[in-house]
């Protein structure tokens, strides 16, 4: 029997022809953005279709029904799997599909681009690429003298795909990688890896402070004020991880009091940012629009770990990227 | 018998304190500015002193009195070995103390600062770092896509240290890496290793091309009218070698007929470069005032490496950075 997979009628124009679906033994559903399936040229109810593999493609947010999207599947008969673009499964959607019965399968596509973006920024504060600018201006000839990454000390916290591939480039530039992680044990391309009970030990050492790990009841507001007693001075925090994770008015108190020398922001609480917020100005935070993920490859490896996952799927395989059900229950 | 070991009067004070000169059997000979030896306390002429090892440390040139220095070592009665803070020896005074029979180490301290530089300068041009801050100012929430690294493909000419820092870095990211170098071997890092007659047929590959080659009559305007017939019209272009490498009339003619994206020049044929060269206000050229090597860890593997080579020196080992005086004298 053919398992039945959904896929955003839009996303599957993009990626049928690259996947022998007579040959997987799959039947594909599109299904619209108002939340239908379409199964033999019918429209059909979410209450009426049972669907084995079911693929929440990044078009469903670049379109802007996210939500018709997550109600459709908490409306559908049964879903197998549900593998999700994103990395981080903090919505509460994923708590519901969850209890449902689902599986769900999230995503590492981002990781390379997230890690290219936490470089770019990181260069972007160690060497004085304004100066040099201005300096060109002004034909003026003078060293620039910069602060290595081979001298400085990451302290990257979590340690899923995001975690992993800045560690992994942290050290082919010689610096030190401390970890810390749910699970402690040692790792690739890690110095020391510790468990969040060893995090305040650990936060003097660091140069460059990585948020990378999920939102959840143990790392909200893990950046609070006890966490800016103990950062460098001259440190560099850079969250791609949730707005959550940060307690912002001990944030806004460290860089004000100079416990900390500057904040790279991609998420926050409310996206947008409300206009209003006083990190817009504020001289030490370097603020950019969600846009950690948008690198120029990110689209085809999110299309890669579903095409390969569906595969796995077919063929009784264990899938890539499957969550503990326990991550979201407990 | 001890050993003798010539150093800049300052820049001995930095570093005898980690030498056991009793223990390797060594005897310190500072030399001051004005290019006389101190030995015993009293000031000789280098015509009237043998030297085992000189080492002509980055100081001499900070301190500006690189000529003065030059003109000391070819004046010496003897110097069995002469290392040098300079990684490439295009200066024609390495010619002439080679003939005289001295052996010669240069520096790899600078790879890893030089590798920095470059990475900060791909990254100024592959992620929106200006269009964000500009945003940010707007308080305009809007994605900011960027190109990946880990879609690039590099072409580095030149495989010493510098090179050699620069392949393993961009490997870690993920990057293709193309080689261009006199003699080819498979190396580390590197997907595919040529040799320059080689050059013409990989440049049409290249996002990236580093040159990082030493100066000789085989490099010499490498960069010329042919050569950017060959490049990718967004390519971008990083020269950390020398001036001459490149052909400057052809380099801003492809600039201007977009055969060639960008231009990131750190060195130059006259430096101080003239405050008329064109280079200053091209829009699609970025310039630095010879200044890529100044890391904040650069210092510290100067002195490392010296520090290392006169122990092994000393124990009669074989030395690290040994040039091939061929290399200088044909």
């Amino acid at each position: 029997m053919k398992k039945t997979v959904a896929i955003y009628e839009n996303a599957l124009d993009h990626i049928k022809g690259r996947v022998d679906a007579d040959q997987l033994k799959i039947q594909w559903i599109p299904y619209t953005k108002e939340g239908m399936y379409l199964v033999d040229g019918k429209r059909l109810n979410p209450q009426d279709v049972r669907v084995d593999y079911l693929w929440l493609s990044p078009l469903v947010s670049i379109e802007k029904f996210l939500p018709e999207a997550f109600e459709m599947a908490l409306q559908t008969a049964s879903i197998k799997v549900l593998q999700t673009f994103n990395a981080g499964l903090d919505h509460p959607f994923y708590k519901k599909i969850a209890a449902l019965g689902t599986m769900i399968c999230n995503s590492s596509a981002q990781g390379v681009a997230i890690a290219e973006y936490v470089f770019a920024q990181v260069f972007y504060r160690f060497h004085p690429i304004a100066l040099q600018r201005q300096q060109q201006a002004d034909r003026l000839w003078r060293n620039t003298p910069f602060r290595e990454l081979s001298q400085s000390t990451w302290l990257i916290i979590g340690f899923g795909p995001i975690g992993q591939a800045i560690a992994r480039r942290a050290k082919a530039f010689g610096a030190k990688t401390l970890v810390v992680r749910r699970r402690p044990q040692t790792a690739e391309h890690v110095d020391h890896c510790a468990s969040t009970s060893e995090l305040l030990e650990l936060l003097p050492q660091a140069d460059i402070i990585v948020l990378a790990c999920a939102l959840n009841e143990r790392t909200r507001q893990l950046a609070n004020r006890q966490f800016y007693t103990r950062t460098k001075p001259d440190a560099l925090l850079i969250n791609v991880a949730r707005g959550a994770v940060i307690d912002h008015q001990a944030l806004l108190e460290a860089l004000d009091q100079e416990k900390l020398g500057h904040a790279v922001l991609d998420v926050f609480d409310t996206e947008p940012l409300p206009p209003t917020d006083r990190y817009w100005s504020h001289p030490k935070v370097s603020l950019t629009s969600h846009t950690s993920f948008a690198g120029s490859g990110t689209m085809a490896r999110w299309n890669d770990l579903f095409l390969a996952n569906i595969e796995r799927f077919a063929k009784g395989e264990r899938l890539e990227n499957l969550v503990d059900p326990a991550s979201l229950l407990d």
